[in-house]
């Protein structure tokens, strides 16, 4: 049996306790470690679970991920993922891959960023639909999500903003020279994702993500230390989130008087805050 | 201290371990029990927490939170929801009001239809707003959701329903004459949305969820019993899909051919699914 099992957002203690049980039988156990990560590390995870992990990266995922499968017909395997497995498309070829073995396949589902996102004071059902924004780098400062920005603004509704991640990533020259060195982690920030949609913001000019726009800043969400902050593009673009991981939402038109009510707890200053809001309400009639 | 746990969406072993040792530890712990259920009832529950647990209805939950909020600034409490916390509003309700009461307020996720529904082999990412299809009556057939399905599909985005829930629901007989006697629970299967939606479908006719329009049939999402069918609206009238939960994804125009690939599995029957598929496609070209 192979077993997709989501970790959840925060430490070792937000698996399931089915995911555990599951954990606790299987004979090989992996961690995919570069789509998002938990507070702790694999020690951590080992330490808990009484057994060794192994770290699967995307090359491992991608191009060996029958290696990953070996024997999963007769054995138990535990493939570990941060939040919940079907949260990124790379799981879904593991469990098509597995399929066509004939290996049979349990998922363990978990909370991931997709719905505890609701934590933010907005209601998931008001949510259209999902984006990613990526790191830009000085030849390739790509910009098509706005345009799904726009399309759920148009209706009212909101946006998740997945921020990027790079995890074992080489550098050009790295590459180029085939060298396996690799760079230290990268995590967008809210500022950053902020920065950028501001820049995009100046060069499309539709008016969807402004420095007035209103968003709320999300870090670690579902851990202990779990930082929300509302208020416009601009005040967030100086607010101090800590460490990863960033999210970042854009309020859409359809808000209602509830869902303000919630967000006011985690204003930036209150008093602009509800100024905003009754601009928001406005500008969107 | 609050704390809000999220119990997943199948069986008693689906709660965190982190939840787990909350209610361990709680000195009331109440079950919410009108939104959506478990395939275990309050008395599993019991047993596995060693501990009463209260069933909280919806009267409770909303006129009298001040009961389950007693003494919790003091005391540990835990209040249990089926799949995350923050799946309804009336949650986000009562963690407002511990707020009020300066009751600290912990928040253990989980999954819930939300993310999981990624099982049906769609990208979350891919979804747009979420719509709840409730029961028809003979004088009360509400269809402001065809207009929300309608701008997703514009869009070419899937739409996750949420199918009713009717629970401790008083007859017009007995509501009018003040007894406090309940109808049977009622869940609403995926054929009687998909017999609403065609109705609908009938007096709009704007060619939103027409008999041959591509739909995702899910039951028992993330439990041992899941089902999933993906066929034409007509296909999945018949289906017999088993006990509840059940719910609808209609699928959007800009479906890829990985998300096509992996729902195929769950085919009505595989030749007529390749050429709704395909019907799909030229339709929405």
């Amino acid at each position: 049996m192979l077993y997709v099992i989501g970790l959840g957002l925060s430490d070792e203690t937000d698996i399931t306790v089915k995911g555990l049980e599951a954990v606790k039988k299987s004979e090989r156990v992996y961690l995919e470690a570069y789509t998002s990560i938990l507070t702790v590390g694999k020690e951590k995870l080992e330490e808990y679970y009484g057994k060794p992990v192994i770290v699967a990266d995307r090359e491992m995922v991608e191009s060996d991920s029958d290696s990953i499968l070996a024997n999963a017909d007769t054995i138990d395997v535990s493939f570990l993922v941060v939040g919940d497995p079907y949260g990124a498309t790379t799981h879904t070829d593991l469990v098509i891959r597995a399929r066509e073995m004939g290996i049979p396949v349990q998922v363990v589902h978990n909370a991931s960023i997709m719905n505890a996102v609701g934590a933010c004071g907005l209601q998931l059902y008001n949510f259209g639909q999902t984006i990613s924004i990526v790191f830009f780098t000085d030849t390739w400062r790509p910009d098509s999500f706005y345009d799904r920005i726009k399309e759920n603004m148009d209706l009212g509704l909101h946006t998740l903003c997945l921020l990027d991640i790079k995890v074992k990533e080489q550098s050009i020259e790295n590459l180029a020279r085939g060298r396996k060195i690799y760079e230290p982690p990268r995590y967008m920030t809210v500022n950053q994702a902020v920065e950028q949609l501001l820049e995009i913001e100046e060069n499309r000019e539709q008016g969807i993500c402004t420095p007035e726009s209103l968003a709320i800043g999300c870090a670690r969400i579902g851990t202990a230390t779990q930082k929300i902050v509302a208020g416009s593009l601009s005040q967030l673009l100086d607010v101090d989130f800590g460490g990863p991981l960033h999210s970042l939402v854009l309020v859409g038109s359809r808000m209602h008087d509830m869902e303000a009510d919630f967000i006011r707890e985690f204003a930036f200053d209150k008093v602009s805050f509800d100024d905003l809001v009754k601009k928001h309400h406005e500008k969107n009639k």
